[in-house]
């Protein structure tokens, strides 16, 4: 079912600090202009590599599904994994019926790629925040 | 600097029940026989997917690096981000030149992939912690 791992979420308390840091620290050079994603919560900034890309993701508002994250780790740091699918229905379908908890209501919602996602439960997935997002058409 | 994301490091207190997750449930197919890797203390096994991977890693014994992570997160979880660079001597100074602290002596040692690698402090790395792996000759 999973195909390619998309990218890495990354918990920040700024993106701007975190541009910064993979830009002049670690020599990063294709990194997106940061855009606001107020149905997910968080404020996007891609970096991508030749492989998968960093998705740098700050808090939108004080009632942000990552401000519980930020409050354990300060600093930041990894927040989930995103593995492409190629039809999000049916990636739901099959991880209902093998008992995975989904998390929310497991309907799939509009991600910051503009494809639906849904997040798998840590607890089901070894400790790590799986997010499955359907591949965008005309990727891959 | 760095290139490729090359893998995402998953801790686990079994690589055994890790991989019956990946295959059995996640659907991943490419999974490497799990191989030891006493130098960096850990046991390892890659699960491919057409861009990064994930480098499933169990502790070798007792004195394991990540026997501390575990403690903290006994299911597992994300370890560490790894990127691929060109030269990992180069890198090291480079990041010695610019204050990053690196674990141990920051001096390289040989990892998964058969080439030096070298981890870098995640409090200078937005509460990541990453790893650099030198690019295996040959590859991309």
């Amino acid at each position: 079912m999973i195909g390619a791992l998309n990218h890495v979420g990354v918990a920040t308390p700024s993106i701007a600090d975190s541009i910064k840091l993979y830009r002049d620290v670690l020599g990063a050079t294709k990194i997106g202009e940061p855009f606001d994603l107020p149905a997910q919560g968080v404020k996007v900034c891609f970096i991508d590599t030749p492989t998968a890309q960093i998705e740098l993701i700050e808090p939108y508002d004080e009632t942000s599904p990552i401000v519980g994250f930020l409050a354990k780790n300060p600093k930041g740091g990894q927040h989930h994994v995103c593995f492409e699918v190629a039809d999000i229905h049916a990636a739901v379908a099959e991880m209902r019926a093998k008992g995975v908890t989904l998390l929310g209501t497991g309907e799939p919602r509009i991600g910051a790629h503009g494809t639906p996602v849904v997040f798998l439960h840590p607890r089901d997935m070894g400790g790590v925040l799986i997010e499955l997002m359907e591949t965008p058409k005309g990727d891959h």
